[in-house]
């Protein structure tokens, strides 16, 4: 039985799967932070060498074949750095193996997909829509980041919830029920004693404890805005991102009936932005799995195993419940 | 004669005035960078100490009296550290002088009204709106910074302006002149070799550029929308920076024919924002002169001189040409 390896890389663990030409489990490993954008290319990369290592010592069977790739999946652009430290590490292990790093986009899009073209979406802190085909990337749409773009993301929607918010006590902004919510995630204010008292002392907290915070953070304020349905203001804020989003995918998707793979904390079963998706390609839209799925049926395609439904289906079944990276 | 002394405290530079009570100037000083929140307490206070000292310094008539009041009119929350520490240092050089620090929003208005009500309002890298009652700040509205509010400002353009540009060059949003101009005043993009192929190298590059930088740097583009006046969507980002400004106006401005008093970058002559200001209050719209102006007036009133309008002409007349400070 040939062998792979498929790495999901995220920003405080990294997860890898050994896994047969069959699509079945033989190993696993975990590791620390395998981002390079977050964690540093040297952490990254010796993360990621030592979560294939595991995934090989891991192994069932003393005689199984050593994998002949790795394939790792990862958000944010990669260095072909990262790749040559990865791949010199398992060498110097005794692991002689082409090593790969993909974007999280097509890494989702082969956990539950094994056409090879269709679509993929994600919308969690931001919003990527990409377009695959011949089995690659072949063109984006957005994934510029949440001040470039990231249209309709957790940062879109969580940083129009925290301005509505100021905007409301301000006396600028209607009056809407994501007030309080925001009020209560945020818990006691700082103290802004020396602000002036011609604003409301809520606010003059509210602005220092923003501003002493990254402006990604403000993506956690996102589910508020789901929460509050019913509320005018949030409902006006998810329908902006509903049409951001769709606006994205109009870009990649084709009229071919191909898979659209949904992933992201934004896209979960029955939230309005996987409904709307829904409802525009009806019977189209699948949830991805586990990124080690995605990244071991790319490691499979990589070395000319063509697997099928069947083989993505026993990862599935084993990847799930492992967790994701995170 | 009795005196005061106005400071107008900058990001860069710091000026003061040594003014009469017939509004005439006696004195000037400058010196460094005077804003705390961006130079530090300890940096701006002693700037704030020495500019005062040097305007006292300059004094045209050995034998006038000594200053009664230091007002200075700075951008941002004021601690009242900084006014002990400036108040000490003047002591110690024999300057027994009451300081105080106001925001820039009352400088600016009493550097062009003499009236005790009225309003005022900042377009540039923020927006501020404020309500002036008795003299004094009694209402804002929005100048919550870049991420919590600051609508239709320089920054809000700005960024609109790069996220049309970004948006036009991966597709997802609408073809703009925008895009030629914001790639001509960045000049040449850093590369992005290893980013993927599957995106715009221009957009690649564009994407470095912006998150190399901080965010509110982005207002450098603000121009942009108003030199591409007749693209459609150049003109939708300003016609969304009028509604955003004339909505917080409707906040602070009253229907009681007192002064609206201008001041920055988005509101200069002829300006669509001026302009909308000037249609929707018509006859009640006048332009901030040099902050030292302001600062003096109010030193004046905090001492009880009743200065009118002629007082108000002659400080405007010897503060122009100065220069503010930056």
């Amino acid at each position: 039985m040939r062998t792979v390896i498929g790495v999901d890389a995220g920003g405080t663990s990294t997860k890898a799967l050994l896994v047969d030409e069959s699509g079945r489990r033989r190993g696993a490993g975990r590791a620390g932070p395998g981002n390079p954008t977050s964690a540093g290319v040297d952490v990254a990369a010796d993360n990621l060498a030592e979560v294939a290592l595991a995934a090989w010592a891991d192994r069932d069977d003393a005689a199984l074949a050593a994998p002949e790739r790795v394939v790792v999946t990862a958000a944010g652009v990669m260095s072909a750095d990262v790749v040559a430290k990865v791949a010199g590490a398992l060498a110097s292990s005794g692991l002689e193996c082409p090593v790969e790093i993909v974007g999280d986009a097509l890494g989702a899009y082969w956990s539950a997909a094994t056409e090879a073209s269709g679509s993929v979406l994600i919308v969690g802190t931001g919003t990527t829509a990409a377009r695959i085909g011949g089995g690659d990337l072949v063109r984006t749409a957005d994934g510029l980041g949440w001040l470039l773009g990231d249209g309709g993301s957790g940062f879109w929607v969580g940083r129009e919830v925290v301005r509505a918010a100021a905007a409301d006590i301000d006396g600028h902004g209607e009056s809407t029920a994501l007030t309080a919510l925001v009020l209560a995630q945020v818990g006691p204010l700082p103290s802004a004693e020396d602000a002036g008292s011609w604003r409301d002392a809520r606010l003059n907290g509210l602005v220092r404890w923003v501003y002493a915070r990254r402006p990604v953070e403000l993506a956690a304020f996102a589910p508020l805005a789901f929460d509050a349905a019913g509320d005018a203001v949030a409902d006006g804020i998810v329908a902006g991102a509903v049409a951001l989003v769709l606006r994205r995918m109009e870009c990649v998707v084709a009229d071919d009936g191909a898979p659209i793979v949904l992933t992201g904390g934004l896209l979960g079963e029955g939230s309005p932005l996987a409904e709307a998706l829904a409802q525009r390609w009806p019977g189209r839209c699948r949830r991805a799995a586990d990124g080690t799925a995605g990244a071991a049926m790319l490691a499979l395609r990589r070395v000319g195993v063509e697997a099928g439904p069947d083989e993505l289906a026993r990862l599935r079944r084993v990847s799930r419940g492992s967790g994701g990276a995170g």
